[in-house]
């Protein structure tokens, strides 16, 4: 059974708490706009996909059972309620995105005289499961054809490695990259999947490496360092990782590590795919090199939790991604196809 | 000014105690052998020729004030506390190596009757300092040569990068790898040097970090998930790493990692070096096939001390070593000149 790190039904909203992670799995209720601030502020949900859908499924649950005597009344709520859950974190665009939407929505419905204000309240709650079940299936659509893709002409299980968290952990369900690999795993075609402890936040040991166990995944978990080692000493089908965002022409950046290991892999002649959805690819950026790139703080790098594992008074450089060139990339895994990097341009339109 | 882990002098030792770094800079005193066995069977100690030098010096510390009536009292005292220090750590075959040399001086000195039993004690105690001071030396050597090679045609400071301790810490003093650099650093032409942290045991991160942050060298620590990034965004002049063992043939064994690196460095047309001694070298292996890779436990990837960094249930793979191709290799700096790996096995004869 597949990891779900955020459990909605019907107004009831839980969430996995991250910050507990790998130590102890623990949900917590959200049960509403207060909690879901916090729940984001604290980073108990993280991953940009993930923030977005519990911020907005915490406003489903604060108005679920609340009565409106006016459309301007539950606009007016809406909005403040939008408003305020967008300040949980400075860079949750995402969220900021998808409040947007519903601000769009509910502006459009409260102009609708043929809507009235339950009406008007369903239709908000609904775009929101939509935005939910949306991603869900995005994320299986991705595994699907990633699975297709790595499987075609191959009668026998894969052995995969992946870098960071790309699973349930950091979208609304499932996965990009380890979507693809639980889809091959549904099919009974993994052989097993190695992981990187993905310095310097370790989210490969901490988060990919609990979905793994958790999902009974056929699993090691190998050390940043031992990527070209692996490739050299097993045949390893595939390197598949995430991306956070994608150039027209290709260029990939995603989480610091992944250029070394596309590097290592064109070295060992071992495909490498990039697996997102479409809402990752930014056509207004060229190629790579306008991407910026942020640099974290040094103490990511000296420290683990309060105990200092870096010689004091060293320096660090702490690049959060880096950029993989599109030529170093066997194929970008979406979900409505997989598409060499040269052709992902022509395809950003709407279906 | 370089650290100085051993501290030797006239009979008098204290050592550098690694288990308190990179915390707390301590020197403990060594008064005899019981101490040395103790140091190196705690790892206050470590790094195959540390250990030597560090447990023969113990042996002399503890007969360089006493008196034998004979030197058959002599010789069955130094080959006791030998065979008493060898027992410290079960794979230290340097100290077992130099053990036996002493033992067999010791037992021509017993049988050259033109010696008497301070001459015999005499004799016994300035091998072991000559030892000390070759193994500097050496270095010292290596440096001179690394420094020659790297700065040839070159008018400006450079930017290196190294991999793991290989420095003071590691042997007798000054370093192989890290020799190099501080020898560039000592003619006023390195810009930069940039060390990985080198998991899992964070060698680079503790150990490197610390002796250029006492050294006052420019420094900076990176992910060893970094390297590529750094090589594509700043201009890295070579890379330099030391080594556990090199084949005839020149492949290279080292700290795991290294071969990434090197593939790495191939990629963005960096110089990539291996420093080391002729001691190093065994022509009796072939090629790096042969050489067997030690596997460590797995809780040197899931824990920090006592603190767990991985999830609970994950299966890690933890290989010490990698074999570094021997065409990956620009040049191997030893303490006789720099050679191609192909002009290695024609080298290894007595001087």
């Amino acid at each position: 059974m597949t990891l779900e790190a955020i459990k909605y039904k019907a107004g009831q909203l839980q969430i996995l708490d991250q910050l507990l992670l790998p130590a102890e799995s623990k949900y917590i209720p959200i049960t509403g706009v207060k909690d879901g601030w916090s729940a984001i502020h604290k980073m108990q949900v993280r991953g940009a996909p993930a923030i977005a859908i519990v911020g907005c499924l915490s406003l489903v649950v604060e108005i679920y059972d609340k009565q409106y005597d006016t459309k301007e009344a539950l606009k007016k709520e809406i909005v403040e309620h939008l408003e305020y859950l967008v300040t949980s974190r400075p860079t949750a665009v995402n969220l900021k995105l998808a409040a947007d939407d519903l601000k769009t929505l509910t502006g459009d419905l409260l102009t609708n005289e043929t809507v009235y204000v339950d009406g008007m309240k369903q239709e908000a709650i609904k775009s929101v499961e939509r935005m939910l079940e949306k991603d869900i299936n995005d994320n299986r659509a991705i595994g699907d054809n990633g699975a297709n893709v790595l499987l075609k002409g191959v009668d026998r299980p894969l052995n995969l490695l992946t870098h960071c968290n790309t699973g349930s952990l950091a979208t609304a369900g499932y996965g990009t990259a380890l979507g693809v690999i639980r889809s091959v795993n549904e099919r009974n075609l993994l052989d097993h999947v190695f992981c990187t402890e993905t310095r310097p936040y370790n989210q490969g040991a901490r988060l990919t490496a609990y979905e793994l166990v958790h999902d009974k995944l056929p699993a090691t978990l190998i050390t940043d360092s031992m990527v070209a080692a692996l490739l050299k000493s097993r045949k390893i089908d595939a390197i598949i990782v995430g991306a956070d965002r994608v150039a027209a022409n290709g260029d990939t950046a995603n989480k610091i590590g992944t250029y070394q290991m596309a590097v290592v892999a064109k070295h060992h002649l071992v495909p490498f795919y990039v697996a997102a959805p479409f809402t990752s690819i930014d056509v207004a950026i060229q190629n790579g090199s306008q991407i910026k790139i942020e640099e974290r703080p040094e103490r990511e790098l000296t420290h683990i939790g309060e105990q200092r594992i870096a010689a004091p008074g060293i320096g660090c450089w702490n690049p959060a991604f880096d950029v993989t060139p599109a030529e170093l990339i066997t194929g970008i895994i979406t979900e409505r196809g997989v598409f060499k990097p040269c052709e992902l341009a022509e395809k950003v339109k709407p279906k």
